[in-house]
């Protein structure tokens, strides 16, 4: 598979970036978005601010790439030098654009205050350069073709940015660089390792071919991205295979989440869950609650973290905890049912395990972990051990319990 | 303050971090090293699979910083290109290194396996660079001195680049760059937005001044970064005057979170915590238990997401939801001390509000969150009103809660 010819080339300017001060979000937003477009990024260069540095990057964005896209160093402080650095790549001079400044002083004037002196710098551009709007901050950015690439400026707060992109800068950029990625599909599965899945890919795709494999890491599983050159069919025949080879772990076809994927299918049936959690603490029902209209399946549930809770507010046996321990199938079960009973819901979800560092034994080491689920038929369980540590274990064990009830909830995901 | 003069360069290579795939995560783990040294990075290049491309940034870091360390592109496949451009980039050729390819050999066998043929390119070097052991994986990386200034290459999985940064790299590096950039000081602070604290800040210290001021968003609040060049005394100085001026909304001074600084001094004074949540449904629990040793305070809670869960599980009065609704003051106290009674702690937090984006009214808008503490002394209650998405406004209800308690518990931080 050979690479579009040219994309985008993106630059992203500040000293904060470098320092530590501030995480760089705003690359992973466009190059989501370009590739949304199916557009490609050729590269990325994350500059300090200084006048030297932002040009030569703009200048060699400009001979690789059909467009650059400069994010931040528009701020009215003297610090902020990507008007200066783009002047200096085009060899022009920075005018005061007189325009632009009345708009300056309309803004804060709208706002009840006067424009202060340092803002004047942000109403200057290239000679042959043509302000963007930016209707969400004093900022604005700047188009400027240099050899006849553009070269969009745009300022580096995130709100900003996104606005300005939408409204203004993807129209400038899409032209350019859209249909000139891979065509793409993703396949999201769960209670497989990366390695596994790529195995399995393997297997059924054969190794090398038409298509090129991607495997990103998620929260709750492994997510397997195809890409394939023009050929819509190509990638529809690779879909349909990979499916049916990895029916069991595929979760959803495109970018539903594990939980709204649960939760809209218990909303379709009007059926009603409850959680009972041990480990996690809250985090699974926490996650369920992430899915908008989520109340009308999602009832509550008992946080469980003390054996005392386990006891008084989900009617586990103290019996059964001091035979078993509260890690085990049968306490497990004993609180799915609990809490399905408790709360009067169809389903009843529980998590109990050793996320870690302490709370291991002999033959209950960190990382082992009990999922039951309570619901119309049998009471169901099933146990992971997870390799992680605290953090992990406990995601893990949330991604356990929402794919027990996927798979009781036999959910087929298909091909668009 | 001036930038110093010079530090490391940074080159990210692979084609899945510029088109979607994989998200670079190596940048930020490697600048957040080198700060920790007092190192600054100078730039930071993302480049695909192609080796004029590899080269070209290699000669520009190595042109102006004192190190280049470069992640990614040493694998086994043929679009592994690192090792190839670091080549064109020293005008070197490979050569096959016998004793590496011994050792990539006898790791094979190790592991009971056969090393596939493509796993020799793993073996070639630059004819004067020197190979970098590997202890977690089979890609060894480089280190070549480039006109004196060493390139240091690293494979790009994040877990091999770490043990190699720690093992070896970081070795070379930090004595070239470390101490060249500014002192630091942390201030994390909750319930203040960025440009309240910013302007607290500038009327305390005075705008511009040997201090340099940055602001980092995070989960909970802003924390304010006080970066001082080689004065100590002055930082002190610094972080003296705001601690004072901010005291009431700094919960930490340094790196720990505000869960951890709630559950470490519920841990000291011995006193329990239950929770009872509506809006986060888990999250403010899933939050506390983050803590390793939690435990030992924190008993467990209710997940009160539906009306008849807060009057059966908690107590709370079905007349006071209908006389006030469940997003009120009174629902939240009830909620409090329901789940202290209940689960029998010195402590009951809880939280309820209207996430959005559904369940607004003209009095109650999206964002309207409410918070109350049951405890030893009176029972408190707090409102809020966040300005933001579902997401943002169950993160904040959560910060309300566990700040709340951190004022209960008249928590000091103090500097170092």
């Amino acid at each position: 598979l050979t690479r579009a010819p040219r994309g985008v080339a993106l630059v992203m300017v500040g000293d904060e970036l470098l320092d530590g001060r501030v995480r760089d979000t705003n690359s992973a937003w466009l190059i989501e978005r370009i590739t949304v477009l199916r557009g490609c990024v050729d590269s990325l260069r994350v500059v300090p601010d200084d006048v030297a540095g932002i040009a030569a990057a703009i200048l060699h964005g400009s001979a690789e790439s059909a467009a650059v896209v400069v994010a931040g160093g528009l701020g009215p402080t003297s610090d902020d030098l990507s008007r200066e650095g783009l002047a200096r790549a085009a060899q022009e001079e920075l005018v005061l654009d007189l325009e632009l400044l009345a708009a300056l002083h309309e803004r804060w004037r709208r706002r009840g205050r006067t424009m202060p002196e340092s803002n004047r710098r942000q109403a200057y551009r290239t000679v042959s350069g043509k302000p963007i709007p930016n209707p969400r901050g004093t900022a604005p950015g700047l188009l400027h073709l240099l050899d006849g690439v553009p070269v969009v400026l745009l300022p580096g707060v995130p709100a900003e940015l996104h606005a300005m992109w939408e409204a203004t800068a993807e129209g400038i950029v899409a032209p350019l660089v859209a249909g000139n990625a891979p065509r793409r599909l993703r396949l999201r599965t769960a209670r497989l390792p990366e390695s596994a899945l790529a195995d399995a890919v393997d297997a059924a795709l054969g190794q090398g071919g038409a298509i090129e494999r991607g495997y990103l890491v998620n929260e709750f599983g492994v997510d397997l991205l195809l890409l394939a050159g023009d050929e819509q069919a190509d990638l529809d025949a690779a879909g349909a295979t990979l499916l049916a080879r990895l029916a069991p772990h595929v979760y959803a076809v495109g970018d539903a989440g594990l939980e709204r994927v649960v939760v809209e299918e218990l909303l379709r049936r009007r059926q009603t869950l409850s959680v009972a959690e041990s480990c996690t603490a809250g985090l699974l029902g926490g996650c369920l609650t992430r899915v908008p209209g989520s109340s009308a399946a999602f009832r509550g549930g008992v946080i469980a973290y003390h054996d005392a809770v386990k006891v008084e507010a989900l009617g586990v046996p103290e019996d059964l905890l001091r035979s078993f321990g509260a890690v085990s199938e049968e306490a497990a079960r004993a609180m799915a049912t609990g809490v399905r009973d408790r709360l009067r819901t169809d389903w009843g979800l529980a998590v109990t395990g050793i996320a870690g560092p302490a709370g291991a034994t002999a033959e209950k080491p960190v990382g082992m972990t009990w999922v039951a689920l309570a619901g119309p038929g049998a009471t169901q369980a099933e146990r992971s051990a997870f390799p992680g540590d605290r953090t992990q274990n406990r995601t893990w064990s949330v991604a356990a319990a929402l794919d027990l009830l996927r798979r009781a909830l036999a959910i087929q995901p298909r091909l668009p």
